[in-house]
């Protein structure tokens, strides 16, 4: 790793580059960027550079390769696993000025954008077009399409239109050497071998991406949203399996349980009813005539499937008001407890209420509440852990309740991620999901495309002699401080 | 690579393993083998291998990776790219033996089967629960997943359903090293990196595909088919931009010249308009609300986009009969001429106008006649060349022409296979869609996962020492004997 030597002569050669207002190494500059969206973990980095163009940043890996410091490359920082955390010997290389569309192209349906804009940001240049980009992380307006692919970010509309790896066409950026590379093409197939996907949700491990081209769809034509209670957990869940297997793919499936409809409904007002034990937020759309017959269909399936009350946007002030309880479930949360843990397994549908009551059994055992919201047309959960960070022990007590939360998703078959990716919060589940092989494999691809280990270490992928002490660490909780260890695989 | 000592002890140690009736070695065994759909190029192997489960697999693995012996799988050989061309010193692993469905979850709409299963019976099987598999080749009567898997096949449905790596959850099969591995997972994304799409049209180079879980669709409720004649060619195109554009997308798109027309009507007795200059065969599927609705816009956009003539199918039987024309349409040609290569180069769909002149201009310099057929809506192209390969000369000078429409198809911004992959057939094209630097990227993670090149060697990506060889060829076409170099990157 990086001595103060070669971080000496990095910055030398950085100020030949960047302006020193784009260099920053002082404390006070660099703790703005000390954590991402998962601020429990904290660390500064060496220094951190803010490139303006595709060629400073070519520079930037140039430099940073040659003197062996760590890479890692952050977006807008709303990512939710510590992927974007800062390497304590490393150089953070911010890529939020570079945000410029390049070009939208109707015709094609597609754009072509820097990685520093804003999620958002994309659909609104489009809208004029008819056309918009279906992913849309809860922090759309704040998180940036580098930072999409960097953790493959998903959203309330990735049931039927996908993740961020369904929805990007090409992406051009640099290799560790700092040599340009494109992948993907405007086609469907790939020639040679299909990189692409490797790269996104790779969390900056493998490259650099400077230029995204993304794949636009056109508006709806249509919205209905409905609003569906239930008086327990396992109905609502059997309803949504329901839904699924009839062959209705709504735009947007969405469930919060009681805990959650409480906290939303106090902040936000959406209408919901206080006393459900959980809601369903169905949203279709497409053709008004297709709309219709879905609502219709839909509507039968609830009235058969247990549902105690529906309720159908009468319009679209309506509309964004059932979203807005959804969409305002974290913050609401955060208005009713000191601090939130929220994780992101993913499970096979059928698998529901069963995790469901593994999570409400751990809730008493540790005493912590929990308030569920989940996507739950595709099984991805995301149980918010309420605890106290000021509370001396709860924070690691909470890490633990977590680790066997996403231990039981993949005991049913599931994943320890749905959208949020495994960066440093995840890392020590990775050995419970993947055999000795499968990470064998993971890191002889890292080992091809970055030997040195320069892009993002100690994410993602947990070193091998970790893993059995991972594993046994599942059999045999003990509460630690995982604070204190910021990069387990480093 | 092997030599007689290696293959003589493998066969020893085989012969351990399976009956003798399943080690092929004499010439007249092993001739059936010689070639896959793509029969310009044929080869016999040292020795094919039919194993009749996954611990039979991993032993043939093990063992031809302790005696550095290639390894090429094969499955239903209907390829069209020589991806399954034996290697002349290796062995062949067919897996035509492993054909079971293993399991069928209408719950979660998927089917867990093995590589031998057709592509066509997984959707027989599931046809009882309304599920269907969509991924649909010309070949699906034939070709198996696990071919699909190795060439990521597409399709008539693909413009809709996506291409097989948008149509597979999870991939079971061995490292070169004979180590069990599990890509991919139920949900959608993925922990660690992001492995199967990368192992998903690689042509067996990778790794060796034993399980496959696939995701199924609930059959479409309705369908129509609509059949479109032109009296010119750039009409049709600009009709399917039109459309796309318009937000329809159809299950299927696609588009005949005038050569594919009279040979599929004078075969299938279609109901084709002979004179018309360009056909489009669209089907819709869906709600049947929304097919209706779906199927007057399309006809609006097709009126004022000067569509000569509309005909909608007014049963099954016409939907049949309309498609015949189009998927009969290879025999068709081959009754019209001795021997016809199919090309497969995807193209933005605002050049198609552009590329086909190029075709067809290419067409009069080489004497040969063209027949085209392509997937209009995603842009891929299958130009039919007709020759006759008992007239020496004629199959080289029909690679180079087709070498000069791949050229093209770059070009314009489009990519060389659009579904066939790339085998030996493109392998010289490889260069000019890709840097050295992109394809240093290639090799690094064949070297990464196999580093003795066991795993079908010599197909798909080219040696860096050949591409400037390649490129130059792109500039200078000499006619060559492609015939007589059997692996070009070997």
């Amino acid at each position: 790793m990086a001595d103060e030597a070669a971080i000496h002569n990095l910055l030398k050669e950085l100020r030949d580059i960047l302006q020193d207002d784009f260099i920053l190494t002082e404390e006070t500059q660099l703790r703005p960027f000390e954590c991402d969206g998962l601020s429990a973990y904290r660390q500064l980095p060496k220094l951190a550079v803010l490139p303006e163009d595709e060629q400073q940043v070519q520079a930037i890996i140039r430099l940073s390769h040659k003197y062996a410091v760590p890479i890692v490359t952050r977006g807008a920082g709303t990512g939710l696993s510590a992927g974007a955390l800062p390497h304590p010997e490393g150089l953070l290389l911010v890529l939020s000025r570079m945000s410029k569309i390049l070009e939208i192209n109707p015709a094609a349906m597609t754009a072509r954008v820097q990685p520093g804009v804003r999620n958002l940001a994309i659909s609104e240049a489009t809208g004029r077009y008819g056309l918009f980009y279906a992913p849309d992380p809860s922090s759309q307006i704040a998180c940036s399409i580098g930072g999409n692919i960097a953790e493959n970010a998903g959203g309330v509309h990735c049931l039927k239109y996908g993740l961020t790896v369904h929805n990007i066409l090409q992406i051009k950026g640099f290799s560790v050497e700092g040599e340009p590379v494109t992948l993907g093409c405007g086609g469907m197939d790939n020639a040679g071998f299909n990189l692409m996907p490797l790269i996104i949700g790779s969390e900056g491990m493998l490259m650099v991406v400077t230029e995204i081209t993304v794949r636009l769809l056109p508006i709806p034509e249509h919205v209905e949203v409905m609003l569906a209670a239930f008086d327990a957990i396992d109905t609502a869940g059997q309803a949504v399996s329901n839904i699924i297997s009839a062959g209705v793919i709504p735009a947007g499936l969405e469930m919060m349980d009681n805990n959650a409809i409480r906290a939303a409904e106090d902040f936000a007002e959406a209408g919901y009813p206080r006393d459900a034990a959980a809601i369903l937020l169905i949203e279709i759309d497409g053709a008004k005539s297709s709309c219709e017959e879905q609502l219709q269909k839909i509507s039968n399936i609830l009235n058969t499937s247990g549902c105690t009350s529906l309720k159908i946007a009468r319009d679209d002030k309506e509309r964004a008001l059932f979203w807005k309880g959804r969409k305002s479930a974290f913050p609401a949360v955060g208005r009713i407890s000191p601090d939130y843990y929220c994780m992101d397994g993913t499970i096979p549908r059928k698998s529901l209420a069963e995790v469901l009551n593994t999570i409400s059994t751990l809730s008493e055992e540790y005493g912590f509440p929990v308030a569920n919201v989940f996507h739950a047309g595709d099984g991805n959960l995301h149980p918010l852990i309420l605890y106290d960070a000021n509370i001396p022990g709860q924070l690691e007590r909470v890490e633990e309740m977590g680790a066997r939360v996403l231990e039981k998703c993949i005991a049913v078959g599931g994943t320890i991620t749905g959208e949020h990716g495994v960066g440093v919060e995840k890392i020590r589940q990775m050995p419970l999901q993947f055999t000795d092989a499968e990470l064998t494999l993971f890191h002889k691809v890292k080992a091809a495309l970055d030997p040195q280990n320069i892009l993002n270490p100690g994410k993602n992928i947990p070193l091998l002699k970790h893993c059995q002490e991972y594993r046994a660490l599942s059999q045999n909780r003990v509460p630690e401080n995982l604070i204190s260890n910021l990069t387990p695989a480093s």
